[in-house]
């Protein structure tokens, strides 16, 4: 197999297999596929695109370019929640405590700010001698003795995924929807958890700005779940103006800790309710979500959290 | 200005500007630009091609990216001929020859084999002994003294376009019309003619493998060559089979002589003369080629050696 070989293939529109993607990324992360075939491939998978089949393989092969939790021990329960991002999105905060409070283990590795909206990681340093990169064996134990772990991504985490990310800033193959989608996936399964909540934000303070960038986004990284045997759910919710009033790392904090105490503003109370509400239909219903068809049909339902405050 | 910029720009099917295009030739041959992003850059003009003006301005920055002979003093009567190579294709021995005994100027820097296509340099050095690497005052030197001149490519000519080859060589970016146009184009620019005949071979034993393909290499050619104010006619010719009857460096020289001693094979006669045709036009024709939309009809014409030696 020859990476120029593989890269021919994406050029020319066809269907690359499993092992032909594990193959790019695998030499791509040891270093034998050098950084520009990589950028070479990454250019004619964002202007041809890949199928579901291709970008759960490349999801797939991110994942398992470094460690990968186990979190077996835990019956198929864990919940996962991530957002792609937008301007006071604390919605972290809220939500996981929610979710563990009803019962359900929540583990999870959050980012840092990236461009313009920030990252759950630096929102919680706000906290003085906060702990934020534990280590395998404390997350585990920690998710045993509190149902409830959250920490920032561990450097072994998906490098594949890292080091692509940075090549992909620099050649102009940031905005793909195969690539943006196996990067936050990839993430999220090597990360261990059976279920993921997917809050993908759509408008002028989001990633995606139009709907159907950010639709076709949601179906997609719901799909990678399905063919890898995850139980993922997508919401998609407005960014046209910022979650809640607080904007800045230690506000959104203080924000957040208002919101448990029943004292935060509505649109944020809505949006918090409806994911933790998925939260908890993912974890626990286990029979119902063996159908993943009938999901479909409510997964993309669009949640507009700032019109529902209105009424 | 950014490398990143002008890559997303071209991803976008955006026209670059001359200046941007510059840019990305000269800081990627002095090593500023690196080759991932020119990797990508490559991959996003294969996918979504270049305009005329877009191709000429990649061309005329190559040809700058290096040592450029000014051959000036001739008159602007200087011709060179380029073959885009087939089997058996000797014609550079014959013609150049025949238009340097009609009076022309024949200036001409010859490459070596590339794939399974020959090398006239190759094939040249089958003479023990014989020098093919002139320097550019050796070179002026003898096309005063002799009226024709014929040696391999300094190593200063258009380094930009051997990098750049060098690397679309292993990111499956050789097959793009622009970029194979433009890179024949450098060569022959920064080599000084101001007329250029192309013989475009198209079939089994070609790179183009299709009429369309090579018509629209040849008409890509030629706009460049008015785009940058030389006199350039493109012939499309057969190459379903060899030229002539000899294959291999040193048999095809022995040909080529016997060839000009008036006993060579009819295909290989006919289309000898077709060529030599074109350059004592283009040479000597001033005021007809100063009305270029005149030859258009003419240049594209198959040239089929094949089937008129049949006749």
């Amino acid at each position: 197999m020859r990476a120029v070989d593989i890269i021919v293939r994406k050029r020319d529109k066809e269907e690359l297999s499993p092992e032909e993607i594990r193959f790019m990324v695998e030499n791509f992360t040891n270093g034998t596929v050098p950084d520009y075939q990589m950028a070479a491939f990454a250019m004619a998978v964002l202007l041809n695109g890949m199928s579901h089949e291709e970008i759960t393989s490349l999801t797939l092969a991110m994942a398992a370019s470094g460690d990968q939790l186990d979190l077996s021990e835990f019956g198929g329960r864990v919940v996962d929640k991530h957002s792609t991002g937008g301007v006071g999105d604390k919605t972290t905060f809220i939500v996981a405590p929610i979710a563990a409070a009803c019962g359900l283990p929540v583990g999870k590795m959050s980012g840092r700010g990236l461009g313009f909206s920030g990252g759950t990681i630096d929102k919680l340093e706000s906290i003085p001698g906060i702990k934020t990169d534990l280590s395998t064996e404390k997350f585990i134990q920690q998710l045993h003795e509190h149902k409830i772990v959250l920490t920032g991504q561990s450097a072994d985490l998906a490098p594949a995924d890292g080091l692509l990310y940075a090549l992909r800033d620099v050649t102009g193959t940031v905005q793909s929807i195969p690539l943006i989608a196996s990067s936050i996936m990839s993430k999220k399964i090597a990360s261990g958890a059976d279920s993921i909540v997917l809050d993908v934000k759509v408008g002028r303070g989001a990633f995606m700005k139009t709907l159907d960038d950010a639709r076709e986004l949601a179906e997609v990284m719901v799909a990678i779940g399905e063919l890898s045997g995850r139980k993922v759910i997508a919401m998609l919710s407005q960014m046209d103006q910022p979650l809640g009033h607080a904007v800045g790392n230690a506000l959104e904090l203080k924000e957040a800790i208002a919101m448990l105490q029943g004292k935060g503003p509505e649109d944020l109370h809505t949006h918090c309710i409806d994911l933790s509400a998925y939260m908890l239909l993912l974890g626990t219903r286990h029979k119902i979500l063996t159908k993943p068809k009938k999901w479909h049909k409510r997964q993309l339902t669009m949640a507009a959290p700032g019109r529902s405050s209105e009424k």
